[in-house]
């Protein structure tokens, strides 16, 4: 039978598969919950979302995501506390991001009702699939792409927004090592990489891959001018511990402005940690290295929230980074998490409760 | 029933839209063929083509395409001449660069055989969908997406390899004006404006729309540190007339590596046109169109062949292109033309008949 929550109809998945999932040994976004969010834009307007059973997409071989790429996405989580409470956390950044990278890569903009109120819907008819198990999360998915035809390069006339949600465990399994890149890169001044833009993710994989088979797990992104600055780290935004100042790259066209990130930034000037956000040199970093005051490097992003590296390959030198306990990486995660399963105080006003 | 043609499986459609076609007002990319090719990548190799009734693809919603925008892609035509022969252009070009594209996006090399068994399999069971008259052809578009499924910003696991092919009229309608950019960007060094990659369209998207609400038509897209050299026109290579002398930019890890490009210079040589590979500033292309030597502009590709450019806007000001008949656009586009539908000798071998 369909119900209507916050003008949202709701059509029910006639069986749930929540009881073959195994809530203890998640991986990260493997398993997909009974329902997901969908809202199609056409005849020049988005249309009213509906929750439906997780189901497959049908689309024309012609529709242009499959031909030009256009398309943008965002990572958030929920949170179950122990009261059975539901949170988000800072769910408006993630909206207005969604439409910042629309806008660049031409697709319409979204309504902030579509968005809100769909995403609360989905999370209550699904508030089961959201785990409580320290370290898991339901990691939730909004994303939007070309469904209209046309082997023509333009924007095209339909599109999807989409919402699925997976119960899920950490992204990494520990620390990681990181290449400096010398040759790649992943974004160009006046170009999308600012944006969640899916073309930018693509890019990365060939460079990442064969940093791989040279024994790291990712790649440290440099400006695809001099690769003289360092930008970012994977899939998320890096900061560098140099004595004990945190540094972090301003945001910029090539740069995402996460969400994590700026968060972090606010978090740690709350608790006297020094802050620089400014252009962070490779040869500045490498010479930290050397000398010792180089003490920590950590990847930030919604994934893994933060993710501490343990050392760089650089030039064909490696490069370890110190192993102590009190970090920054650790203190700042655990607080940012504490704020975000509803565990401390969030003098800030980012947890959200979806009710 | 089934037939096998080339060791490839063909499902025939049961009814064709043919009758449906109105072949003497094609417009391009707009109407599809009653059947395509299909390949699927799984299990670490890519099994055998299908021709099979062009149909919707199903997709899981965490399909990597939606998220990570994996994808690359080919244009190509075929030409059917008086006598019903039909004619590819240098098809193993677009082979090769399908494969240079898919491997800096971490997509599994094809091959060969699947792609040129598969293409003429397909083009002998729709060979009633190639346009006769002259100016049309059937666009023929390869693309390969990644299908598997996860929200971990890594390759896929799976891929589709589809062609779909469409008869199609002239892609431009006559002669366009171009703006010259001084912001936005399409590509980076080290980053895959050399590919045909998805994503690289859609990000020209905003930026052209921008263009076009100040009156011109496309984007001459320039290098993203300087916005002093010019290096493509559109989603096509760009050549410039100044006095005698046609240049082009050289193929960089920013700039397609275009067929038709390269069959232009090789043809113009041929014909002692001379030509010049080098880098073109746009302080160069502005000081001769105000001093009268810059007489042509045009674009190169696969769906336009050549597309003459009229007038460039630069720094809110509007250059226009001398008027005349004899361009070198207008003469070369015949002389490419005429060897693609075998209406003259191909001293260059590049004519491939399809039987």
């Amino acid at each position: 039978m369909n119900t209507i929550i916050n003008n949202i109809a709701i059509e029910k998945a006639k069986t749930s598969k929540i009881n073959e999932v195994d809530f203890d040994n998640l991986k990260f976004g493997h398993v997909f919950s009974d329902h997901m969010l969908e809202c199609n834009y056409k005849g020049g307007k988005w249309q009213t979302p509906v929750v439906k059973p997780y189901q497959p997409i049908v689309l024309d071989p012609a529709a242009k995501i499959f031909h030009y790429g256009q398309s943008v996405f965002e990572g958030m989580k929920a949170y179950k506390d122990v009261d059975e409470k539901v949170w988000l956390f800072r769910p408006l950044e993630n909206f207005k991001r969604l439409n910042i990278s629309s806008k660049r890569l031409a697709i319409p903009e979204l309504p902030e009702s579509y968005f809100m109120d769909g995403l609360k819907t989905l999370l209550e008819v699904d508030k089961d699939w959201i785990p409580k198990k320290a370290g898991s999360s339901l990691y939730i998915r909004p994303f939007i792409f070309a469904s209209g035809n046309g082997f023509h390069a333009s924007p095209a006339d339909e599109y999807k927004f989409i919402i699925c949600t997976a119960p899920s465990g950490a992204y990494f399994a520990g620390e990681v090592r990181v290449l400096i890149e010398e040759k790649y890169s992943r974004s160009a001044n006046g170009g999308v990489g600012f944006a969640k833009a899916g073309g930018n993710y693509a890019g990365q994989f060939y460079p990442t891959q064969l940093a791989i088979e040279k024994g790291y797990q990712q790649v440290i992104w440099t400006d695809d001018n001099t690769h003289e600055y360092i930008e970012e780290a994977g899939a998320m935004n890096i900061f560098v511990r140099i004595n004990d100042t945190l540094v972090t790259g301003p945001t910029s066209d090539r740069i995402l402005d996460g969400i994590t990130r700026k968060s972090i930034i606010e978090l740690a000037k709350s608790e006297n940690i020094p802050v620089e956000v400014r252009k962070i040199t490779v040869s500045e970093v490498v010479e930290a290295a050397k000398n010792g005051s180089l003490k920590e490097m950590f990847g930030a992003g919604t994934a893994a929230v933060i993710s501490p590296i343990s050392g760089f390959g650089y030039k064909n030198e490696d490069y370890e980074l110190p192993k102590f306990d009190d970090t920054y990486a650790s203190y700042l995660k655990k607080r940012i998490t504490d704020i975000q399963t509803n565990k401390a105080a969030d003098p800030f006003g980012w947890r959200y409760e979806v009710k």
